[in-house]
Formats: C-alpha cells, sequence, structure tokens
C-alpha cells in the first residue's frame, strides 16, 4: 500500500519506544471492568460513592431522554442548555462563587484558566507537584512559567519578586499522587502581595474539604475572593463527568469569550450535567458525606501505618502508600486484585518524583468492616521493605 | 479583602478587555435553550438526527443505571469498562481500522496525537484552516510546525522537503467553518513520499461521508493504512459526547502509554460511550442516513445560491454562507431566530479569515417542508451585500 520511498515508515520509532518500555517493565495496558465486578474498588475517585446513587443515575438517564444524549453543539452554539445554566448557578452557590462555567472536563477547565488568563509578558508560577493539565495548561499558555519546588510559598514568593506584568499562582489543592494539601492561605497572601491571581485545581478537594464539601477555597476563605478562581472536576465526588470553573463573573465572562478549550469544544452531554446536578443537591442535603469520607481516609491511614507501611497522612480522600520500586508496586496491586480489592497504581513516568506507590482512595459509602478487610489485605500482600 | 498591596488588582485588564470587544461588537453570550425550544435547528452538528433518537437516549439511560453516572476515574485506574471496549471495538470495525482509542472529547483526541506521536525536532506540516483543537496540539507539541495555505498539497510537499526526522502531516476531512473538504488522497501521496503520517481530523466526515457514513479515510482509501490517523468526535453524527482515535494497533497502545490527555482525564462518562454505540449500530443498519444528510446540504446550498446568496458548496453536512460584516450576521442569525429557526453565526477571531457568515448544517431526519421553510425564512432575513 506504501508507495516507493526513501524514508522508513512513519510509525517504526514506536515500536523501539514499546520495546524499551517493556525492558523497564512500565508497560501499560487496558483493564476493562465489568459492571457487576466483585471487586472492593479502593482505586477510583468516587469518594461519595455517587456514580451509582439511584437519584444520580435517575438524573443523568432523564437528562438524556429529556435533552437528548448530547449537547448537540460548542456552549456558543447550540450546546447550552437551561441543564446546563441550572448546574453552573447552583455550583457557584455550592462553592460560594460569583459565578461558574462548565467544560466538558477538568483538564479542559485548566487549559481554559492558564491560556485565557495569561499573554506575553504573564508569569505562570506552579507547584512541582501539580497535575498533567495544569502542566500542560502552561505548555499551551504564552506566558513564561516558574516552577517553585513542591508545596513551597517561599519560593513562590521569590519567583514573583521582580516580575512586572500580569502574574498567575497556580496550585492543586490536594495533590492527586499523595493526598497532601496545598497552603493555600500562605499561597493566597503570596500572590496578592505581589498583585498576582490565585488558581486552585480544586478537583480532589470539592465534595472531601471545607463545610459540607464546598472545598478547599472555602475552607481556606477564599472562595469568592476577587482575585482567586477555582477549577473543579464533576467526574469525582460528583460521580460524572466533566469541569468547571469557579470565580469573579467577570472572569467567566472573558473565558466564555476567550477560552478555546470552552470555545471550540462541544458542551458537556447533558446527562453528564444532570447527575453532577443531582449529586450536588444530594451533598448539600446530606453534608455529613464530606465528613464521613474523610474519617475513612484517616482510619486507612492509622490501621496502615499501625502494620508499618510507609502511608502519607492524607488531607482528604486518597491515601498513598509507598512501594519498594515500580515491579514491587505493580505486583503489590496485582495480589491486591487477587484479594477482591481493587487499589491504584502509580509508577513513573506518571508520578514527577520517580516513587512508586499504591494509591488507595477512601469513599463515604464503605463500611468500617470493608476497611477493615482493605486493610488486611493491603498488609498481607505488602511487599518486604 | 485584598491587603494593600502597590500592585494594581491581578484582573483589571479584563475590564479592559470587555470594554473593548463591546466596542467591536464581538461580545459572546451563552444562550441557553429550553428542552422543548421550538426553533428549527440548523446550528447543531447533530447530522444524523440521532441525539434525540429513543434508541440513543435509551442506551444513554441504561447505561447509566448499568454502569453508573461516571466512569470513576482515568481510564488506565478505574475508567475503563467493558462498555468502552466495546465501542472502540466496533469503531475500529465500523471506519475500518485496526484499533481505536475513546476519549473525552475530540479536542482531547487531537491533543493526544499531536504530542504522543512527535518529539523534538519533529515536524507537523497543519492546514492553515485546521480545527482549533489541532493549533493546540500543534502548540502543545514539542514539534516545530509549519502551517501551509489551505488545502494545498504543493505547499505541504515544499515544507516537508528537506526536513529530516519524523513528520506528520495534519488536517481536517471537512473544514468546519466553510464546508469544504481536504484533498485527502494529495496529502496522503504526499506524505508517503516523504515517510510522513498523515493524520485527520474526521470530525465532520463521520456519520457524513464515504459508504454508509464510514468517514472521509474510508472514502479516500486511506482507512486502516499503515501510516494513517484519524481523529473523529462522538458528538456530531454520533449525537453523543466524546472523541476516539482510530489508527493502527502499536499506534493505539503508544497513545494509552504516552499521550498525557489520555492518561491523566477521566474516562468518558458510560452514558456518554453508551449512546454513541448505539447511534453506530443505528447507522450500520441505515447506512441511508450519510446519502440524505449529503442531499440535505446539497439542496440548501442549490436553494440559497438560486436566491443569489454566497453560499459554498458543501462537500459534507455544513453549509456556510457569507454575510457582509460581523453586525450583519449576528443581525441575520436574530433574524432567523425571530422567523423560528436557530443557525449558527461565525464571527471573527472564531474564522482565521476574518469573513462573518451564517454556518447551516444539514440534518438528515429534516423533511422537505422543513428544508424549504428555512431557506425562505434564509432568504427573507438576508442583509443587502
Amino acid at each position: 500500500m506504501l508507495q516507493r520511498s526513501a524514508f522508513a515508515h512513519p510509525f517504526e520509532w514506536i515500536e523501539e519506544e514499546a520495546a524499551r518500555r517493556a525492558r523497564a517493565g512500565l508497560v501499560r495496558t487496558l483493564r476493562p471492568r465489568a459492571a457487576d465486578s466483585p471487586l472492593l474498588d479502593l482505586a477510583s475517585n468516587d469518594y461519595l460513592g455517587l456514580t451509582r446513587h439511584p437519584e444520580v443515575t435517575a438524573a443523568a438517564a432523564d437528562a438524556a431522554r429529556r435533552w437528548g444524549a448530547g449537547a448537540t453543539g460548542s456552549r456558543l452554539v447550540s450546546g447550552t442548555t437551561e441543564l446546563h445554566t441550572q448546574l453552573e448557578r447552583e455550583l457557584a452557590e455550592f462553592t460560594g462563587f460569583e459565578s461558574a462555567l462548565v467544560l466538558s472536563s477538568g483538564y479542559a477547565a485548566n487549559l481554559a484558566v492558564l491560556t485565557a488568563l495569561t499573554a506575553g509578558g504573564s508569569l505562570i508560577v506552579s507547584d512541582a507537584g501539580n497535575h498533567a493539565s495544569i502542566v500542560d495548561g502552561c505548555r499551551l499558555s504564552r506566558a513564561e512559567t516558574a516552577v517553585t519546588p513542591h508545596a513551597d510559598p517561599a519560593a513562590v514568593r521569590k519567583s514573583l519578586d521582580g516580575h512586572r506584568g500580569r502574574a498567575l499562582v497556580v496550585s492543586d489543592s490536594v495533590f492527586s499522587v499523595d493526598g497532601d494539601a496545598a497552603p493555600l492561605r500562605e499561597l493566597a497572601s503570596v500572590a496578592r502581595e505581589f498583585g498576582a491571581a490565585l488558581i486552585v485545581d480544586d478537583a480532589h478537594g470539592l465534595g472531601v474539604l471545607g463545610p459540607g464539601g464546598r472545598g478547599a477555597l472555602h475552607a481556606a476563605g477564599l472562595a469568592g475572593a476577587p482575585d482567586a478562581v477555582a477549577t473543579v472536576t464533576l467526574s469525582k465526588s460528583l460521580g460524572s463527568q466533566g469541569g468547571a470553573v469557579l470565580g469573579p463573573a467577570h472572569v467567566i465572562d472573558h473565558l466564555v469569550n476567550a477560552a478555546r478549550t470552552f470555545i471550540f469544544d462541544t458542551g458537556l452531554a447533558p446527562a453528564a450535567a444532570g447527575a453532577a446536578l443531582a449529586s450536588l443537591r444530594l451533598l448539600r442535603r446530606e453534608p455529613a458525606l464530606a465528613d464521613r469520607v474523610r474519617d475513612v481516609s484517616a482510619t486507612l491511614h492509622r490501621r496502615l501505618t499501625d502494620a508499618h507501611l510507609a502511608a502519607v497522612r492524607p488531607d482528604a480522600a486518597v491515601v498513598s502508600v509507598r512501594a519498594p520500586s515500580a515491579e514491587a508496586a505493580l505486583r503489590w496491586a496485582a495480589d491486591c486484585r487477587t484479594e477482591g480489592l481493587a487499589v491504584g497504581c502509580f509508577r513513573p513516568p506518571s508520578v514527577p518524583d520517580g516513587i512508586s506507590r499504591l494509591r488507595l482512595t477512601a469513599r463515604a459509602d464503605l463500611t468500617d468492616a470493608q476497611i477493615e478487610g482493605a486493610v488486611d489485605a493491603i498488609v498481607r500482600t505488602a511487599p518486604p521493605c
């Protein structure tokens, strides 16, 4: 089929890279799960256990029937339904921000904010542990990026000092890999000193931190601040899909007019918007869900530490446990699976520090017996360190 | 709330930009639609009219109930269900490619392909009319990008000539703004001459072009070629949400291991995967849907041209009609709305050539009477040119 050519096949290099990955033991493969999987889930980000809640799935089904299976176009053409604006109103109200904008993913939300709120000559100061979507947002922007050591407000201050022009300080609220929280108050204070805006990815804080799960910015007294913008996902605590930006109304209006990943993307499917709205209302009604998930993660951490495993003290729902190597982590996760437990396994190159670990996620709907059983299985299968 | 600072408020510039947009008449605002909107839709990308098809919405509802409202995590952790892999199998089979990978949007699919299939020293040759997600994919990659004049294989050849190292040629199959098709056979031939891969965004071709809607690559004899990769959306002809990459199995495996917008994003919601699968099966069963949408766009074009409007001959479902100015286009679209017709209005900066136009989309489920009524309304409200 190929014409004769002096050039190599364009994808020859892929075979070489695949062989290199195989030699390093770093091949990733998709493992499809069944609808009735018997595994106990400690791997997902379904922190409040809402993704299969009957009210939430019924809302998804109703929205699909009422509005159609898709949004049919970009938000500015045909893709904004009254359901989208209702969700935006209630998200803003719940989290304490003036305005909200829903996008098709948290990834798209971070790209939107970081590209549309910067220009040539801007500076973005970004934590070394920030999520890949923030790293990509920095790359995609025309701003200069200064990457600061993890959770280090003094380093942020040093980066801002001397910069002229627009500046953003950007951080995850809760870091996905180790589950630790950012020093948001200190970051806000440093940002304000230099007239910089604070951008916080609260993907892992919404539904878990703050009063009734209102998020990390609410907990830090930053919700609704004129110089703070949050991004969240609808796919973790809210059990659905999508992302959102929360901030002052003029910032949201600016994104509608300028953010390419908003303007040129199809709107979120009605089923996802409906499900997220149902979860949000459920969380308002049952604010104790947020307390419960923090209790569960604290218990997991305490029991694992008691068993002498190297678990990181969790600030939210994620409990990270160090493994001696990538191979050991992979085997450990596989052994957990044999014991009926699904756990996350984070290895290079997904982990910025190169340390492999099991990543466990607390869920509000785990019973005490399930927690005990899970800890037993994890301890029983732990590699020697 | 702000501390005293020698610096300006970080979002002061937003007010200035908003004022500038207002002066230029380029403010964009979201217009939420009701579920029972009485407007005839010629604005959306629901080309086959499937987004509200009872089989498709029922599949979305069933998937939400069976699998949950969200995928619960990234595809490599907990976000791959058997429904995702089934959709991937059937998408690949239908379009004639070896393998498929589903992402949360077409935007994410283009970012995935352009970043993961290039490296420092690579060259991407990109058509000047390509979609924003391709432009962003080029920016996000570490490759050098050469932007060639629209639909100009000779210019592509000139860009490739003399480059050493990996190269990609990337093009929309059907350009979103004017609805014209790319010269895919010529581009493939030039790419092969230089050992470059051909990447085609078939968002507007899937379901519309090729036998039974198998897409533009199938129509051009490129489906399944070892050096061709396609991206598609699930949100246009398939009436749902999401995107996919189609290509050789080793390319898809590489994306699973290396594409950041795949690895670090939550999987597509089951409802969206289920709806897309139902649409795909419906299209297999009713291949005439693809013929019908092309007939409708041809009729729209002919009738508008007969009325002396500057409509561009459509190669797929999109019919573009030139307007004398951004203001005139906006007024025209508003007048159509008063006449009961929703049409797209594309203005700068969304249009690379600065020309404002109405963008009409054909749908397979439009009746002849609806088409006639729509044409009458568009002609009646047309601005003098």
